[in-house]
């Protein structure tokens, strides 16, 4: 590998340019693909603002779906939401080397795989964002706060990849963890996520204080929290009982804030129902675990994805 | 009692009016109490179309809130929303005479005890509707299918007061069930009811056919209806299980429709969630059992509530 490796970033959103910005700082050679600001950013980089200072950047390339490097990346950061319609395998393919390792910086749960099992050859990191970044307008970011990374190799390991990666993203002044059990990190990411992210949509973008003190509102977070760490043992990724208690007592020490999933749906943009609790509820399902909270937010989503999917009966007739 | 008694409407909605309507065909003295249409049914009366034919009426009386009859009604037919804010002993209490019979035509469960607590000496009847009528415009009904009602005398038995009214109400061309277990009527309504109702608010107002055809709604909705028969059995209202199994048929045999809780969300009106949903909750809990899938639904729906009450943050910052 290179001293400055040469790293695309693949659905530069908010998360993908932020996180390129750094690794630029840190000396890289960064390209991005981008779709919606294509124009924006080839013409006039990536303005970013943030509490490290102004990160703003030109990409050394530009491209859009179709172009292809002249050279392989030595790092393919893929940041893209996990959706139903967004085939990442595919997504991917045009710009992977033989010896390129792919970087998944993305939410939710058992996402790896289908790209482990398309590219066994090629290294690869997952990575679990902890972070607070929006796109205010086309090639604009407005970095708020936090930007820690856990890092591990997938499915389990540390290796010379992790190693490289972590100490650029370090240079350029983001903590990281390594872990060797990444997947459990995603596991106790998802003990906040997959309660609270779904629930505040069915909730109508309800904030975690909201959530929080409404009569039942706890407990219910708690028991799906429950279903989570039950399920999450059953795949082999213990979780110790008190972080529940901790989660809820993090969260009341934060002021109210609309967690990403809320402000998604609260944007109309599409929410990784899948990634963050429909691969949960799958999972119990293999293993035979009543998880009857996270299952009927669940159903209540794919009940107005249908709706959204334009499936709406015309008739308005009412039966009291 | 006298022949053709007098009847007064409490909370002439499309419901009351509707009914009143019948009463008033069948010879009654029939009066409404009305808010926002007071000065358009004073002035014309309502306006109903019916596949019964047209039922429009003039009320004898037109009352609004403060004003009270010379002579208290035979018939107190409250017709309100069974909602937090709405003190329904207050409500009729201008209106009951020693002898008043107060019969109530609203959903739900657990509704009658605070109305017989109040008024130990009067008779109380408890009727379910089954009927699709809506109000058009100030003054205009709409009734478009069925009409049938549920009757007894709470909290339970027939007394005169029901063959009385029944026989008026089939006079007017209502079909009346007469039935010695009210309450048990209720939980028969109701589960049909607290599963869907609820459940097609946080799936957005979603009509039957999504509800019960999106991937795990059919099996969600059956789980919901098995926690009210559990409920029910234990508050001394068994049903048999193959009515969960008749109910799904019967829904699918019709076309796909949103239930009244559905419009009124759609329509920014309050919905009965407490009647409907937490009064059920509130009796599980009481008999220690277990209803995770209505709680979720029911805590959802309170979060929202919450937010409408305008207990919204500012801020929007979201951590992914």
């Amino acid at each position: 590998m290179k001293n400055k490796p040469d790293v695309l970033i693949v659905g530069a959103g908010a998360i993908g340019s932020f996180y390129g910005a750094i690794l630029k700082k840190a000396g890289c050679r960064v390209s991005t693909v981008l779709r919606s600001d294509y124009e924006m950013v080839k013409a006039q980089g990536v303005r970013i603002t943030s509490p490290l200072g102004d990160l703003s950047y030109q990409p050394d390339q530009v491209y859009r779906d179709g172009e292809v490097p002249s050279e392989a990346p030595d790092f393919l950061i893929l940041c893209v939401k996990v959706l139903p319609g967004v085939d990442r395998v595919k997504l991917v393919a045009p710009w992977m080397g033989e010896k390129t390792c792919l970087v998944l910086i993305e939410n939710g749960l058992g996402i790896e795989k289908e790209l482990a099992d398309a590219y066994p050859s090629n290294p690869l990191i997952s990575c679990l964002a902890f972070i607070a970044v929006s796109r205010a307008e086309s090639g604009v970011i407005e970095h708020k706060a936090h930007g820690k990374l856990v890092m591990g190799q997938y499915p389990e390991g540390i290796n010379d990849n992790c190693r490289v990666l972590s100490k650029l993203f370090q240079q350029g002044g983001i903590n990281i963890n390594l872990t060797e059990k990444v997947v459990g990190e995603r596991w106790r990411k998802c003990l906040w996520n997959t309660p609270f992210n779904p629930l505040s949509v069915i909730a109508d973008g309800a904030d975690t204080r909201t959530i929080l003190e409404t009569p039942g509102g706890e407990a219910l977070i708690r028991a799906m929290m429950q279903e989570v760490v039950d399920v999450a043992a059953a795949e082999g990724h213990p979780m110790k009982q008190e972080l529940i208690d901790k989660n809820i007592a993090g969260t009341r020490k934060m002021p109210a804030y609309r967690n990403s999933m809320a402000l998604d749906y609260l944007s109309g943009r599409p929410i990784e129902r899948e990634a963050v609790l429909g691969n949960v509820v799958a999972i119990a399902e293999h293993h035979g675990i009543a998880v009857p909270h996270l299952n009927t937010v669940l159903v209540a989503l794919k009940m107005r994805a249908e709706l959204e999917a334009g499936h709406r009966i015309n008739g308005d007739e009412g039966i009291s």
